[in-house]
Order: structure tokens, then C-alpha cells, then sequence
């Protein structure tokens, strides 16, 4: 079976992703610091990542002639995820989380609260990008909402300004947000193209 | 007398780089799209583009065996500017330009707005680097000033909430402005540095 690497600081998108991958291939995690470019494409900013990662990787084992880890590494992936406000040209987009420190979630909503709500569209999207020996592909999963003043107490970052079907990220259960994920579906669309494989 | 080549796209950039040289050396414009990676740090990113413009010069220089533009690469010059707000943890700083793009300078007020006046300091910075053989060093000029409602027709992009001594950079004229400027200061740092070389 072959052996995929998540290069991702949080277990839980570790156990998503492995949750979606079913049991196709081993999914193990890796720490390692790879290079974000500044970009509006997401996609650009993953592949440029997960590239970065495999060939480091695969170096690492062609120096010292062995395993990385024990295990060959057959192909990395990498994830990045932003916020994208129609109204504000696709701000945050690619830098939402340092918007998210530095400006703030509830800033970001008064930036939008003067606009009509048709105005106030966003979207949360994700890019998986999977590097291996073959090139890049990048598979993307996008929810659409609207941005409106922050309720709920639940989620992390932009999920109390992010309404869905009526409810905000931070007002629904885990399980509940998953089952719209941004991510799931870019890991669905991984999964799927890599079962064909 | 050594060449340096300043990768920008900036014309008028060019000319002011010259007059601080003060014919120390020759400087050519160079348009190399280097790779801009995320960071807080100005320095980091403008190295990052120093280091990959240089090494991508001199390895063209080696491979056709002729130089580059008929003159030796002896260094590369690379700016990078930024809007730093304290009350925004720093924000737009490296993304000013995604900022001023996507939000708006208008926006970017209305941000500060209601803060009082103590809360709405901020500084322009420019980051110099210089990458040559023996590696890579950075210059920093900055200007402290306080944002302001939008004042003045003069400059570009966040001249107009900008205010030192009472005017806002687009209330001045262009030499008034370069006189105090960022960039201005960061040339000179380095200028200064390099005639010890």
C-alpha cells in the first residue's frame, strides 16, 4: 500500500483526510515548514507547497538511502483555506488568517456591515494540492454563504460571521459543519481522482 | 565600476535609487518576477526575492558562458513597502498592495475610524535588500505618521490617510514627500553601506 504525507500541523485535518481516503493508502503527518507565496490563487499557493514538501522529502531519502520515516514517500498533500468576500474583491482570500489576527473577525464584519446583504457573499474555499513523482493536481471544495454580524459561540476563525442556510459556522455542531465542509469536499475530489489512479 | 541591477518595475524607482548611488556603481533595471513568500517580515520577503534574482542572474551568466545584458551581475537590489497600522497588529504591512487592491484605502479608514487618535498610528516602511556573492543584507527606512480621513488629490495608494506633520503624503508635493520618505531613508542605509564595501 502506498504512503501519502499530510504536511499539516493539526491532527484533526490529518484524521479527516484519512477518514476520507478509507483506507486507499497509509496517511501519515508531517511537520514540515514549506514556503507560502503570496498569491490570490490558492491553488498556486498549495501546489508551490506540496511540491516543495515531496522533493524535500524525496531528497531526504535519497541522501541517506533509506525510508524517510521507514516508509517510501509515494506523494504529499497539502491544504490552504480562505475566506473570499465578493463585495471586498475577494479579501481576505489567501491571507485570512493573518487578517484574522491582526484585523480581526469582528472588524471584517463591519467592513461589510453598511452593504446591502445581496452584497455580502462569500465563500469559504479549500485547495488539497498532492505532489508526487508525477507532477501536481489540485482539487478545490467550496461552500457559499453570507457574512453577517458574529453569532454562536462554536468553530474557530471567520465561522461566527459565515451564515449558511440560516445558521453561522459557530451555531452549528462539528458534525453538522463537516457534513457542508469546504474541505471535505476538496478531499472528497482527492479521493475520488486518486481511487482511479 | 561595478553593475547592480534593481528588479522592479518601476521606472521612477530606478532614477531615485540612482541619485542616492551618486555613481558608486552602475544600476540597471532589471524585470525578474521573482517569488514573493507570506511573512510579517518586509526583510525576510525582499531577501527571499534579493537572494532569487541574483542566483538566477549569475546562473544565466554561467550558462551562456557571456553576461548577462554585456555587464557582470555584481548585485541585485529588491524593495518591498509597507502600510503598518498599530491598532491592526500591523495590518496591511506585507499585503498592502492585495489591500489597497481588494479592500480600498477608504475601507481601510473606515477600519480606524472610530479609534481615537492615539489608537491610529501606523508607519510606512520600505525594506531594501542586496543580495551579491557574500550573501544578502537589508536596509530599512521608516516613516511614522497617523491615519486620517482621506485628505489631497497627490501620490498614490495610501497617501491619502496618511499624515505627518499635519499634511497627508497626497496634500504634498513629490518632493516634499521624498524628502521624509521610506524609501528614501532605506536607499540611504544602504548607500551608506555599500561605499564601505
Amino acid at each position: 500500500m502506498d504512503t501519502l504525507y499530510f504536511a499539516t500541523g493539526n491532527a484533526g485535518k490529518l484524521e479527516e483526510a484519512r477518514e476520507y481516503l478509507d483506507g486507499q493508502a497509509a496517511l501519515e503527518q508531517v511537520e514540515y515548514d514549506y514556503t507560502e507565496i503570496q498569491s490570490d490563487d490558492l491553488g498556486e499557493i498549495a501546489a508551490t507547497g506540496a511540491r516543495e514538501t515531496y522533493d524535500a522529502m524525496t531528497a531526504e531519502e535519497a541522501n541517506d538511502g533509506s525510508d524517510v520515516n521507514g516508509s517510501d514517500v509515494d506523494g504529499v498533500l497539502v491544504d490552504d483555506t480562505g475566506l473570499f468576500v465578493d463585495a471586498l474583491g475577494g479579501f481576505p482570500g489567501p491571507y485570512s488568517a493573518y487578517v484574522e489576527t491582526t484585523v480581526g473577525v469582528e472588524r471584517v464584519w463591519r467592513l461589510l456591515e453598511a452593504e446591502d446583504e445581496s452584497n455580502r457573499r462569500a465563500h469559504f474555499r479549500t485547495v488539497m494540492a498532492y505532489a508526487d513523482a508525477e507532477g501536481v493536481e489540485t482539487f478545490e471544495g467550496s461552500v457559499a454563504g453570507t457574512i453577517v454580524a458574529p453569532r454562536g459561540e462554536a468553530g474557530f476563525g471567520y465561522d461566527p460571521i459565515f451564515e449558511y442556510n440560516g445558521q453561522t459556522f459557530a451555531e452549528m455542531t462539528a458534525a453538522e459543519k463537516n457534513a457542508i465542509s469546504h474541505r471535505g469536499r476538496a478531499l472528497a475530489a482527492f479521493t475520488d481522482w486518486y481511487a482511479d489512479q
